[in-house]
């Protein structure tokens, strides 16, 4: 008999009909006994009367199985039916005790035994449904890109230099060379818009990040966009907050979950002023995690916005690439702030190859480590910019996870390579 | 004034318009001068009359300029329209000249001279709509697993020990400790089938492959899925079938390639009828390239199909997860052959914890090595199976490309680690 879904069991009142899925919680009350049963859609509830014939081997909380039953009313069980007169099947037995328990609403464990034991921990809803808005908000990423003509492009996690920043790369042994972990797809992202004009990636980067914190990971999802023919960096804000929109809407649709509204147009606050709105000294060159909180909290109290963007960083903390604003000190590079946290960077970036050659040389880098590069530059490309959104911490601030591992089925950080 | 596309221009005849992209070839004949531009949606004919003020710098091949003209009809022209009385603004000029030239047919520079120019090769139409499949490919993959209820995921590529294989793998530091770069998603993809029953990965996998072949690459895109609640290897067939199906159907809608049908059911043949049918000893443990050849030439000429599965390779030479089928010395593995060339991998797998335990001890592995991975069985896991699919061998068989580097943006091998 085809297997049916939890949630399509109202369609068969009355029926007999196959479910299969995990014991979720056995409960055995005197006179029959309660298996809830949880497959990728929800739950079902199955009625075992006394003296049902125990199948073998015993249903313990965990083991996969497969059953065939009838479809009864029921109004106090979840959605208005149950299963009775059930053949079980055990396809797959749990001999040992959970180490945590599923079928409460909140996991009891801490996030160091939920980590160590991912394989079981992210079979809790809540874990699961903030996989489900990841996934959600990635496939909004790239259908709001496509229907804004950006191309997808799948570009190399094995660099010849540790370009980008140098600091925090991973080091590897390339056939008997030394190699690198990308830090970001940004050179190639840019090359690609000397093809295609406007491209996107969705992939893994790579930060050795020294410090253990609630918001950096070794690995995470970058969603990288790159897009040529802009006057400047106000014109990859708009196609980035026009894709948030579509991230947020996609989210709704597939999980049910209700991000906050996107408005059309973001505040914008200047560096200068965004410190002087933190109450931050006029000389500070980034903003501190404090400034981005109090930057927050100005945004939703002025402007009824969880999200601001920050514009006008100086030139000085931004890296090479960053083209310059009409006052050289300050560039067209840009961090856009959701509830207090950088969720992401952008920027336009210089595109005459003479700009490179004398910010690569000003910055006492060799060209020859560039090469592959600046040949996208020399051969011609138009003015452009982009953005690189952190999925991980997208997700955490939507569902109000303190620590960006909630929301990240494997992580990778200073103590932690497996599972 | 808002700039449009070359392929829009026949909807502005007699309007005046400004256009952008790359000069793609400056053709000076004795009285005007013809300048073909380029831009991602294909190429504009601008006309240039004696006496016109030459812009500064000079226009150049490669240059990118902004144009402002009026369509102009001419049943000469391709599409029909013509650029006359133009203003050329160059936003980004080329003072050298091209290493090769993008306006012929077919790029005249070899495979190594084009991979050390990437970013100027990539900008040929063939080279471009090479990628563009590959772009489409995966939007379709995604697009068909998703009405399969798949959901997508994202996996450490960053592991701690060499377990699938040992060999080909990169070492790199991490954090102090040895790590290494992920040959495959699988044990991960398999650890959230017991999460959301079915699940997707498109990404990047590593491989550290000494030869220098026409098919491997040192990282290559992998469209990965694994499904729950299989009877067996069969309905992981059926899904994969239907999946490219719907990956070939998208890469038409996007592209207007047409690759060839993929059948409803694809003729499938077990190892050993393979082993004959190619005219190989009955005693060899693989199909080696020649084999794989053959099959392909059977299999169109039998079944008209430009696809063959082989099924059950023997248990000898496939991973420790493998199902076995009924004759313990074969598998529910598969491959599948697409012109004579493997390009996807996949079958059952093992399910039960006691399975693993045994599989793993007779192949002398240490158990803790395996702990993340065994949880996941310890706890319940339903019969599932799954498959890998090499996206770059996949285009490179569409297109008919003797060298998966021809499909690729930015090729990583024995050799080559930039640009």
């Amino acid at each position: 008999m085809q297997r049916i879904l939890s949630t399509e069991l109202t369609a068969y009142a009355g029926e007999k009909v196959t479910i299969a899925g995990w014991v979720h919680r056995l409960r055995q009350l005197k006179k029959v006994a309660f298996l809830i049963v949880r497959d990728a859609a929800g739950f079902s509830q199955v009625v075992i009367e006394p003296g049902h014939e125990t199948p073998e081997p015993a249903i313990t909380e965990g083991s996969v199985v497969e059953i065939t039953a009838t479809v009864t009313a029921n109004e106090q069980a979840p959605g208005g039916v149950e299963l009775t007169s059930p053949e079980i099947r055990v396809l797959s037995s749990v001999d040992v005790p959970l180490p945590f328990e599923l079928h409460r609403p909140a996991l009891s464990a801490g996030l160091a035994a939920q980590l160590d034991h991912a394989a079981l921990a992210l079979r809790h809803p809540s874990r699961a449904r903030n996989l489900r808005i990841a996934a959600a908000a990635t496939a909004g990423f790239r259908a709001a890109l496509e229907a804004q003509r950006f191309v997808e492009i799948q570009t190399p996690k094995i660099v010849e230099s540790a370009t980008e920043s140098g600091a925090n790369v991973f080091a590897l042994d390339y056939f008997g060379r030394p190699g690198y972990l990308a830090q970001s797809p940004q050179f190639y992202k840019q090359l690609m818009v000397g093809v295609f004009e406007r491209v996107f990636e969705v992939g893994p980067v790579f930060r050795a990040e020294p410090s253990d914190t609630a918001r950096h990971l070794a690995q995470y999802t970058s969603l990288d966009a790159e897009m040529g023919f802009i006057a400047d960096h106000r014109d990859v804000m708009t196609a980035l907050t026009r894709t948030l929109s579509g991230m947020f809407a996609e989210i709704t649709e597939r999980t049910g979950f209700v991000p906050p509204a996107v408005p059309a147009e973001i505040p914008a606050v200047h560096f200068a002023e965004a410190l002087r709105i933190a109450g931050a000294p006029a000389d500070e060159p980034d903003l501190a995690p404090a400034h981005e909180r109090a930057l927050g909290e100005w945004a939703l109290r002025e402007h009824g916005s969880e999200f601001v963007y920050v514009t006008g960083y100086p030139m000085r903390k931004r890296p090479f690439y960053t083209h310059p604003s009409a006052d050289p000190a300050y560039s067209n590079g840009f961090d856009l702030l959701f509830r207090g946290l950088e969720i992401v960077t952008g920027g336009q970036r210089l595109h005459r190859y003479a700009d490179y050659v004398a910010a690569l040389t000003a910055a006492g880098e060799p060209l020859e480590a560039y090469r592959g590069y600046l040949d996208g530059f020399r051969y011609g490309m138009p003015p452009h910019g982009g953005w690189a959104i952190g999925l991980e911490r997208l997700v955490a601030r939507l569902v109000g996870a303190a620590n960006v591992r909630e929301v990240t089925a494997f992580p990778r950080d200073l103590h932690r390579i497996a599972p």
